[in-house]
Parts: structure tokens; C-alpha cells; sequence
């Protein structure tokens, strides 16, 4: 069984790499681009893990190291 | 309209960040978990570009900028 992780970075808090990345499309001339928001997506073989247990291994993979939940969301999906 | 872009490292690419995220869940005592593959996404606000001229735009930012084609995939969808 695997996991999808994607993390995003909360409503508010400044994104730098998506500003570095709208400057550079501008630059590049697609100048109708607005906002850019760069997250993460983190995929995870979940070995041996019980398909009942699943999603609170990965809730507790998410909360324990792979989101940095103050400023930072997480969702994640199961995949066979 | 948005776009959200996932950009993922080709198989057979060696992923640094990937390796150091098992092997920190691995320390937390998810011994579970086999191989972790890290990717981004990337969500873009397209602003006034017309429908049917989107998907070609977006093709060209991840070529041009986005993903760098030669370790890289990128897929993207559109969000109105």
C-alpha cells in the first residue's frame, strides 16, 4: 500500500518560492500569472502496514515529521 | 482559473530528499516504511487567460521553467 502526502502552506503565511517563481514566469513573459504557491508531495510505501491501520500511521507520519502544522496543511490519500 | 502542477522525480532518479525523510520516520519508529519519493506542487493563479489557450500555457511554463524535463515529470490540472 502507498500514501500520497501533499502539503500546503497555510492562507497568510508569505510563500518566498512562489513569489521567486511568479517573477520568474513574468520574466519569462507569462505576465497574466497572478499568485504561485509551491507545496509538497510526499509519496510513501507504506510497506506491511494493516490497511485498517493506515490512516493513523500516516496522520501520525504528518503531525510527527512530515508537516510543519503551525504554518503548513496536510491531506493525504491511500493508493493500492 | 488556477493550475495546480505536480512535478515528481523520474524513476530511477536518485532522491536525496526522499532517502532522508524515510530515514528520519524510520528513527521515529515507523519501521514500515520502505522507499519515500518527494515531488512538489505547485498552484498558480492564471489570472485572464482564456480557456482554451490555458493548457498550452501551462505546457510551456513547465518546460520553460516549472520542471526540469531531463529528471523530472510534470502532470497539471486545471481548476476553475
Amino acid at each position: 500500500m502507498k500514501a500520497r502526502v501533499t502539503i500546503s502552506l497555510k492562507n497568510g503565511v508569505l510563500d518566498p518560492q512562489g513569489k521567486a517563481i511568479a517573477h520568474a514566469l513574468h520574466g519569462l513573459g507569462f505576465d497574466n500569472v497572478g499568485e504561485v504557491r509551491q507545496g509538497k508531495v510526499i509519496e510513501l510505501d507504506l510497506g506491511d502496514i494493516a490497511a485498517a491501520d493506515a490512516p493513523a500511521e500516516v496522520e501520525k507520519m504528518c503531525t510527527q515529521l512530515l508537516a510543519n502544522t503551525v504554518i503548513e496543511n496536510y491531506e493525504f490519500e491511500l493508493l493500492d
